[in-house]
């Protein structure tokens, strides 16, 4: 792998669309919505671990590389599963020398590499799960109508550009079906990064007509909400107000709970007006509705549920393989990153513990729908109602 | 103003007693214990805006500087009240060269200085108020009989050391007030900074013979947790686990929510044990049980409610002057701070919103007991209990 990067211009993906809002250009497409391409041959990865403060690209030139940067956590969220077909392209156009069965061997080996690079995010397993089958569905395996390499590469380019274009697809029936359950107007508090999730939100709330105002936590300890999500919503010319953990059940009792202070006219500064809804994404939702989501959400969840705002988790299916969040392997990170922030030792010397559980699990009884792409649903009948809606479609 | 430190010094307090504890040396007195001193006829008052990272001390050499120290942050939380009985008790002696009505005069202009500096902190106005009557008391007026200026100093310089000492002491009680309501060997979840509440509690759970585990939030934006109670813990030799203001809900859900994981057995990794009570200071408490406190308080009070952990808030007092959360003033500080960690620029620099309400307000509803220096009381019922036991006492 090769970094190249610009350590001084600030981030500013997208072309700039119109007039200045909220100071700063409406983008179509914000800098992480583009973060994954196939350019010349290579792969070119968006460093994620350091943006926006530095924009630098990691080029991976095969599939081994690709899977060194997912694990590296060079990319994350959706992002390993655009890295993963872009891996799973870039091998293919490189087989395209080989005879058939070598070329074969070699997209097998790639996939294999790609879909152990995380073990807990399961979209690298998709991505190659959908391009394998598409090499496997060329005719032949050696026989006498084997096909040859040429179908081959043009299948698995095919299939791993198509499977990057139908997640896209089923994010905007997601947002959608979000945007949906939210008035014009409406005020969202949201958590972590939900990447493409958020990016077709925004867009399928345009094309609706509807406008949102954002308030974004900030995510130890990486920092995803400050530096990820409040950046996208800022140049999308969303009016986003950032917080740190530890405000959102404040945010959330505000204009709901009288008790709690922050009603209009009471003594206590409002710096922000009622929320409308929590929105999260969701790394998993077993079929009875758990969420496994970003650290943190729980708390939300919960303060949410107490003061009478709802709380929609987006996942494009519940996890057909979870019956429940028990099935779920909730993995713990590294705890120095407790004890640092973007690097630099932030907790006293003498702290020597830490704990850092890298999701949590909420119990459906604290959500009120998970919205999925084909429609918002009762999360402890998730998995049932998900699949009657797949047998009507 | 000026300062006095040692940047390369990890802070180290008191006298090291004996064996090390988890690596770290038991002290009998943590540094924060002593962070403001007369000495030579000026004030010391350690910052406590660079602790435990920069061990600096700040030097006042008059009301008017101390004033400003409180004003500029240099200490919180109990320290004005300390600051503020050593710049009286520095004033008195400064005064012994006036005459009588003189040094009156100027005993009472370094009270309006100090008891002005941070408007919704009582604590310098409690100390400015007991410091007075005792120089009032003195006998005389300008009259025939008044009483010499030496009196007058004598009379201030004890009342301030009493006042200080009588803060302690309360202290004292309701940390013996919270162990009483705590088994040995309990793991306590806390928010912040208690200050002199933490370090009379840690010492009265020593004296009852029991030991117990903490788990502290870091306590954006500020890091006071991380920095000020994790490393005084630290030096007590106690057993200490910092986590994210986030992740407050899991810790709570953990061992007591089967749907929420982290049981023992289940497939959830289990980082620490389960919480047996969160336990945090109040900056205030109204007489119907409202808990005003750093912000997050909210968030934990509740995950604690909604999973059956209790939570104990201690005060030595209710404010008497507060019947409803609604007499209290919330303030806001600087938004700045949630887009900065530590002086450094930590979300996008597209992001120019954020929100820093300081202290939130926790319902009597999701508090367990209110703890004071007469004991533990029902929340919505302490006005009335605090007044009875003091009656009784």
């Amino acid at each position: 792998m090769t970094t190249t990067g610009n350590a001084t211009t600030p981030a500013a993906g997208g072309s700039a669309l119109g007039d200045p809002v909220h100071g700063v250009a409406v983008r179509s497409a914000p800098a992480l919505d583009d973060s994954v391409r196939v350019e010349g041959g290579v792969v070119r990865i968006l460093d994620r671990r350091v943006f926006p403060e530095t924009v630098s690209w990691v080029t991976a030139t095969d599939a081994e590389e690709v899977g060194a940067a997912i694990a590296g956590m060079i990319t994350q969220s959706s992002g390993p599963l655009f890295a993963a077909y872009a891996g799973l392209e870039m091998t293919a156009l490189q087989v395209a020398g080989l005879a058939p069965d070598a070329a074969r061997e070699r997209m097998r080996e790639a996939g294999r590499v790609l879909e152990s690079a995380r073990p807990t995010n399961n979209h690298p397993r998709e991505a190659v799960a959908h391009v394998l089958a598409a090499v496997d569905a060329v005719a032949g395996g050696g026989g006498a109508s084997d096909a040859g390499t040429a179908s081959i590469v043009e299948a698995a380019v095919e299939a791993a550009r198509e499977g990057a274009a139908i997640y896209r697809d089923r994010s905007r029936r997601l947002g959608e079906a979000t945007v949906e359950l939210l008035p014009d107007g409406a005020r969202i508090l949201t958590h972590c990064w939900m990447d493409t999730y958020l990016i077709e939100f925004v867009r399928a709330a345009r094309a609706a007509g509807k406008r949102f105002e954002w308030v974004a936590t900030e995510t130890r300890p990486y920092l995803q909400g400050a530096r990820l999500t409040a950046h996208t919503l800022a140049e999308f010319g969303e009016h986003v107000t950032l917080i740190t953990d530890g405000m959102g059940a404040a945010a959330l009792a505000a204009g709901h709970d009288a008790d709690s202070g922050l009603e209009p006219g009471a003594r206590h500064t409002a710096g922000i007006g009622p929320i409308d809804a929590l929105v999260t994404a969701a790394d998993r939702v077993s079929l009875d509705g758990s969420v496994v989501n970003k650290v943190g959400t729980l708390g939300l969840a919960v303060a949410a549920h107490t003061f009478g705002v709802p709380f929609y988790a987006l996942v494009q299916a519940p996890d057909a393989e979870s019956p429940t969040a028990a099935d779920i392997v909730v993995e713990s990170r590294d705890p120095d990153e407790v004890l640092h922030t973007l690097g630099r030792r932030t907790a006293s010397s003498l702290v020597t513990e830490a704990w850092y559980p890298a999701f949590d699990v909420t119990p459906s009884r604290f959500v009120s729908r998970i919205v999925t792409d084909r429609g918002a649903f009762e999360p402890a009948r998730v998995g049932e109602l998900y699949a009657a809606a797949g047998e009507r479609a």
